[in-house]
């Protein structure tokens, strides 16, 4: 009887979705709810016999911190586990906050067969898992995705690193968490500007190749708001939508996990975000960035013929829908643009690979620098700033 | 037709090993002479088509700096390659070095697509390659190992990193080199107590796996020193005491690159040895520190009745006769033994996993703390004493 290795791709099942990539890299990403209740099992199943160090940002400590402790108190033996908070936010994404991780993880005695538990953010998963890549050579990383951004972005995939030389995520490592935990209970304590942000990546996704994603966002604005939370009525839309996005991205990640192919469908708004995000200083958040990006990349597409004009208004109404800035003149500057378009061509292998919506539910590249005439950009960046100043309300615009 | 993977193993050929992992990991060790002269080819043909940032210790940069550089420039284009030296030495194995070689790599514009070069000994690369691990999540990593240790030992095998939290290599990744070249030349230039060192390693090969190794040792115990050197007799000896210590390296590594099997023939030198280089503040260099460990776990294996005094005393001679200390009093005491003791058992997952010899090429595990009756290290320790003392010159003894 031989055993075969299951196939490549991605499975969604009742509890959640499974990969298994062609390297053999396979994990898996749970959904649950109320996952600190004192009856659910799943953490502990995860974490049982093993040493767990866990990492929590200020927030997550203030909002949860009692109740993961109580919850870890009555599900595992005394003396394997500890909780420690660590400082969060772009600024202190460095190899600083790793070592600091490592140092605490190395005082608590954690060795080589122990876990690393990130509950928190994108920055905080980021941290943690890198020092879990690191620590011993690698050590298991858990994590539970408290942010919308984490539960359908990077909390899926396998990166990890830190902000070095001036650059972002300079430094870091490919490091699945064996466990990966999405709980939406914790979206209900998020800020409306994080609720924005993780929006903002579920256009992305719908953008690229799920239409009727794209339909139900419009439909639906206020997906992941308040009064369509706990108490609303929309629970059945949320579940669908985070569940719609999660299994894009794994769909997406999965023949790529380690970015050997530089053409990627979802660096969609990943262009020139990075640079207005950087530039601003993180004043304009990620998901913002995206969002700026997003509709700069579709007026390009429009400009170039790739996309119809109602498509490119269908998306940058969306966005404004949504709350998301289209447009930022601080950092949207000609010089700045140029720099990501050439910063981008460099990174990925010389080549551009600019990702620009065909139509809702699909997009293509624009690979070459060359094919992106002089006056197109121009053109593009005063259509942009006539769009965010005849759209929704102006607060919107980030300035 | 199907492709079928290459069977997993260590193959030699007439240019050096390949080896094949069964989780698909796979790399070759190459073995040239004279590397960085005019007309040798293989480090160029590894190189070409990339950017490179070399890096070299201050030794190798003043013995060999002008050499590489002349190298690089005949071989490479203008504007493609750097060399940048670091400060080597175990006090500069830190996740600032690390730093500063990935700022220098970013300065230099490398991106994901570059190679970072290392030509030096197991400090040197172990820095560069755990660089190389994290820069942009990874990057080719290209190694020429300059001392008798790295062609034998660490250099074959794919361990990065750094010192922290006041433990040894606290913070690494596994990073194989895409390409790693031993070349002896360099090997004419080493101190007298860095052949030691690497000898010292060599008969942990032996003894654990290789009589013949062990025989040729005993009969040959200038390998490697003038004037058996460039112009003596002897040059198919190391020829010879080389590839089979890189051999049987690679074979002992191949079925656990990464280490999951902590019950490990290779960690023989290395339960007591860290202990010990550590408390002296590396007074004692790696290499003597295994070599006392080895002749410890020899006079253990004697005591427990698995090896006979014939073949403990032949190993003892054996390190004797190539100049490395079997016995150092300042940390050679119970205490820290003992200490050394539980910390591989807290390691190697709650299992004690010594290796001791049973014969000359034959070596099995002392697994549990209970298997050492009290009363048998310390009666280790006082023969390990007298036979320092009885044994070849004082001096050899490091104290």
């Amino acid at each position: 009887m031989s055993i075969s290795a299951p196939p490549t791709g991605v499975r969604a099942d009742a509890t959640g979705f499974s990969l298994h990539a062609a390297d053999g890299t396979a994990y898996r990403v749970e959904l649950t709810t109320d996952l600190f209740a004192p009856g659910n099992p799943l953490l502990r199943d995860h974490l049982a016999g093993r040493q767990v160090v866990a990492f929590v940002g200020p927030t997550v400590n203030r909002l949860y911190g009692e109740r993961i402790r109580t919850y870890l108190r009555a599900q595992l033996p005394p003396g394997s586990w500890t909780v420690h908070m660590v400082r969060t936010g772009e600024h202190f994404k460095t190899i600083a906050s790793v070592e600091r991780i490592g140092a605490l993880a190395k005082a608590d005695g954690l060795d080589r067969h122990g876990v690393m538990l990130a509950v928190g953010g994108g920055v905080l998963c980021d941290l943690v898992g890198f020092a879990a890549a690191t620590y011993a050579r690698g050590v298991r990383y858990a994590k539970v995705n408290t942010t919308l951004v984490g539960q359908v972005d990077v909390g899926v995939g396998i990166k990890t690193g830190v902000n070095a030389f001036g650059s972002k995520n300079m430094l870091g490592a490919y490091h699945p968490a064996y466990a990966s935990i999405n709980d939406p209970t914790f979206l209900r304590t998020l800020p409306d500007r994080e609720i924005r942000c993780g929006l903002g990546e579920i256009v992305k996704m719908a953008v690229i190749r799920d239409r009727a994603l794209f339909e139900t966002l419009v439909a639906h604005p206020d997906t992941f708001r308040p009064p369509s939370g706990p108490d609303g009525g929309s629970e059945g839309v949320e579940d669908y939508v985070l569940r719609a996005a999660m299994e894009s991205m794994l769909h997406e990640l999965c023949p790529n996990l380690r970015e050997e192919n530089l053409a990627r469908l979802v660096d969609f708004g990943h262009t020139f975000g990075p640079v207005i995000e950087t530039a601003s200083d993180y004043r304009v958040a990620h998901g913002e960035s995206v969002a700026i990006d997003m509709a700069l990349s579709s007026q390009l597409a429009r400009l170039l013929g790739l996309l119809s004009e109602a498509d490119c208004d269908r998306i940058t109404d969306l966005l404004l829908r949504l709350g998301l800035p289209v447009h930022d003149a601080a950092t949207c500057t000609r010089d700045l643009m140029w720099q990501a378009l050439r910063g981008a061509w460099e990174r990925r292998g010389r080549r551009l690979h600019l990702v620009v919506p065909t139509g809702i539910g699909s997009a293509t590249f624009v690979d070459d620098l060359d094919d992106l005439p002089a006056g197109v950009l121009d053109e593009a960046l005063v259509a942009l700033a006539a769009a965010a100043r005849a759209g929704r309300p102006r607060r919107l615009v980030v300035a």
